[in-house]
């Protein structure tokens, strides 16, 4: 089953906001077994629209469109919608209502231009829009089913999941199933090598990878007779892709990096305090981007020499003997947060982020990084690739992943 | 001047990657005064590729493409470019040269996959590709001048600042001026409220907005008979824009918001310490996205409220008296932070960024931040609307903001 997606709106075409509602929309239609192979934006111009929508009604079978339902006189979508398939507009009683009560709910007044939202085309089936004014609508358009949705994100995924996907999915072939794990570790590339010929093994296995610095997500989609070979199909290519990547996987689906260090940790029941220096506070930051209170006792960060001596007590002359960059120094960086907080499980990070500072010796990108724990310290240290945002990132995941490791 | 934006790639009309390019070419193309009135993106299809190429070329003046350019057999762009404009594919040896030079300088071998990517449709005119190995070309595409680059971003860039958008320009009307105005602290439609009208005072001004969150963007785009009488325009409507949004105005083009917190902080002479609660480290980490190691002394991420008094000096009793969310805490953490590394200015913040910890008397989105400086103490406090990453970035840039203010 073909499909295409066409969003509306000038501030699209005028480059003023990425289109994320076009990425959401074909990975949602792409995971229901259609294949999306056009997505088109046009400004807000009825003859545009109409052109766009008599074209893609005569090559697909599914038409996904988003925008250009507002109140406003920029928003001509649905009359576009009506002209294109020769069809009148027609008021809906029950639309006017909803924007009514709405409205009232917001203690606002409603306008004269809201009305023209409950206008839809004769033949149009009418979608429900629980969170805004702007109700949807889908109908015929060529050999297409054309649905219609609001474009504002918050307003278009719900209308999504609890109308259209359901009504979709009864129209789609049903035959496919999809599971995904993310992994940190390795290269897009290396990744790539790793599960090379696995395709093959598995007839109807398409794998694709998604790249989210520094995460790859590796997506396992099957195509087959029926929902359960699709299915079987994709579990049993898991367990291969599993076998061969090993535990450069941290999780499934929407699991996050940072849940599954979290996770490992309070396995253990252990806390944590953090001493950082070229990552300037990212693991902190990273870590409590979710709740961490339970297990997060401490960060610190030192960007001066002479706190990293008294805040954490890192010896003076260490530093001058083997410079702030040094494996001794992140150690002692990793036992000195343990100390000054009790925790057990201190992380320690000193490097040179860039562009500037460094030098022969310790080039921008080399970054040493230690776990001191109850059974010891683990310390790394590697030279990593790109810029500052770059660097900095890949030493706090890399870090991250020793913290889990450590806790195995 | 009517131009089309088209990207190619499986991995983008499957919902893999966000298309970045496209907003940023439209952005590009609306800078330079073409009107772009559609975005289209195909999948690796010869045939798709083809028909969407003729269509285009028969609408508009200019198409942008990008992607397919790569090396593997997925890659078809260029043949289909050849195939739509009924050419034939030729080698260029200039570029043979140019792609087994950079796979001698990283120490690789030149397989026989990549000298696909010096052939060329004979009419076209290549362009050089400084940073990869997939040249960019242009030909006639119909009435329409196409323009191939790279999709991946970081060799697009490159490719269209120094080679594209100068040829671009030249043939452009080049009747439009823009400017941009970066601003933090006030929600988007008050922004706009505060503008209402100003497109109305200067005849041929656009006004746009673009929220990232949590700053708000505002571009002032000029149409005129000329370059010269567009930029008069601008010019003149950002004097009115500037009085009325005043000193939520942090910078202009690229200016970052860390950047304008820290030269604000380098023109004191001054020296920061953070002492950072529900924030994290995130204010640690957005500063140390740039260079800070002149200014920045210290980050304390105090998550358990012993870390408070151990690490900073707060009184036990001041936080049972109070709590740790409490104008009482900020201020002493901002204090603390400043007596133990010696800064002349520490930054405090508390609060709850939820989702669970909230009471009546204290919601979720309670913050209370606080900037100890050598002229005093300033404090502030609000309850932030949202989720745990909303009510963290808003509590972390409303504590550089006042920074900024005390150092202004």
């Amino acid at each position: 089953m073909s499909a295409a997606v066409l969003c509306i709106g000038t501030e699209i075409t005028r480059g003023e906001i990425v289109n994320t509602n076009a990425t959401w929309l074909c990975n949602e239609l792409t995971a229901l077994g259609y294949e999306v192979t056009e997505v088109v934006s046009v400004d807000d111009d009825r003859g545009r629209i109409v052109e766009a929508l008599r074209r893609l009604g005569q090559v697909h079978e599914l038409i996904a469109c988003t925008g250009g339902l507002g109140p406003t006189t920029d928003d001509v979508t649905t009359e576009s919608a009506a002209l294109a398939a020769g069809d009148a507009l027609v008021r809906d009683v029950a639309s006017i209502e909803h924007i009514r009560t709405l409205f009232q709910r917001l203690g606002r007044t409603m306008g004269p231009s809201n009305t023209k939202q409950a206008d839809f085309p004769s033949r149009a089936t009418v979608i429900a829009n629980p969170v805004g004014t702007a109700p949807g609508f889908y109908m015929r358009m060529g050999k297409a089913l054309a649905v219609f949705m609001p474009g504002v994100p918050r307003e278009t995924h719900p209308m999504w999941r609890d109308h259209v996907a359901p009504m979709i999915e009864a129209l789609a072939p049903a035959t496919t199933f999809q599971s995904r794990l993310r992994t940190f570790g390795k290269p897009e590339s290396t990744v790539g090598e790793l599960l090379r010929g696995v395709e093959e093994l598995y007839p109807g296995l398409i794998i694709g990878y998604r790249a989210s610095f520094p995460e790859i997500e590796v997506k396992l989609l099957a195509r087959a007779g029926s929902r359960h070979a699709a299915e079987r199909i994709v579990q049993e290519a898991e367990v291969e892709v599993r076998r061969r990547l090993g535990d450069i996987i941290f999780g499934e689906e929407d699991d996050s990096f940072v849940s599954a260090v979290a996770t490992a940790v309070r396995k253990r029941g252990w806390h944590l305090a953090l001493a950082e220096s070229c990552t300037g506070g990212l693991v902190a930051q990273m870590l409590t981007s979710e709740p961490a209170s339970d297990y997060l006792l401490l960060g610190v960060v030192t960007y001066a020499n002479e706190m990293k001596t008294s805040m954490l007590g890192v010896p003076a002359e260490m530093l001058a003997e083997h410079g702030a960059v040094s494996e001794q120094v992140a150690v002692a960086m990793a036992k000195g947060a343990c100390q000054v907080s009790g925790a057990e499980v201190g992380v320690g990070i000193t490097g040179i982020a860039g562009p500037t500072g460094g030098s022969e010796q310790k080039p921008v990108g080399l970054v040493h990084w230690a776990v001191a724990h109850p059974g010891g310290v683990s310390a790394r240290h590697r030279v990593f690739a790109g810029d500052r945002y770059r660097i900095q990132k890949m030493a706090a995941y890399a870090a991250l992943a020793l913290v889990r490791e450590t806790a195995g």
